[in-house]
């Protein structure tokens, strides 16, 4: 069964422009490297616009677990984006209906 | 710009497989008849099994709008699923990478 990650970042404030910048690239970066990561979308609160949601499905808990060994994994979201928020929240979910 | 909605449903206690089931009939009838639902999935969460997470996105607020008027959305959500209910929280994004 598929299985699907959710991470709410919030921002910090300033910094929203530099970290969608980044997670471009990133989205560029799992979908040629990761085939078994069916979908990767990052969605902007309308409430507050310095969160974001992104929605990340999987294969296969192999295949998340795979993501976060990535270069582009530790490098881009450990390395660049964390600094540049104040809070992430992630939950797992299996992907019962599609 | 696309549109997410995400719904996530605290289910009553006893009635998960019902409202399952009531779903998997809403994600067809939605397949079916609305076009400009670009995805509508349900998750099902690790942590609790009593919530669900919908990802629903559309091609624009527009689309979104004519979901919430279907006789689909009003015979099974509002009539069926949200009383087998003990909470129900929404919100709206823009999708802006995919």
């Amino acid at each position: 069964m598929a299985i699907v990650l959710t991470a709410k970042y919030t921002v910090k404030p300033g910094h929203i422009d530099e970290v969608l910048g980044l997670l471009r690239d990133m989205t560029a970066q799992v979908k040629t490297a990761e085939p078994c990561c069916t979908l990767y979308r990052v969605n902007r609160s309308r409430e507050n616009p310095d969160v974001l949601l992104l929605f990340e499905e999987y294969a296969d808990e192999a295949a998340l677990n795979a993501h976060r060994e990535t270069p582009h994994f530790k490098s881009i979201i450990e390395a660049q984006v964390v600094p540049l928020l104040d809070g992430r929240e992630r939950s797992i979910y299996d992907a019962v209906i599609s």
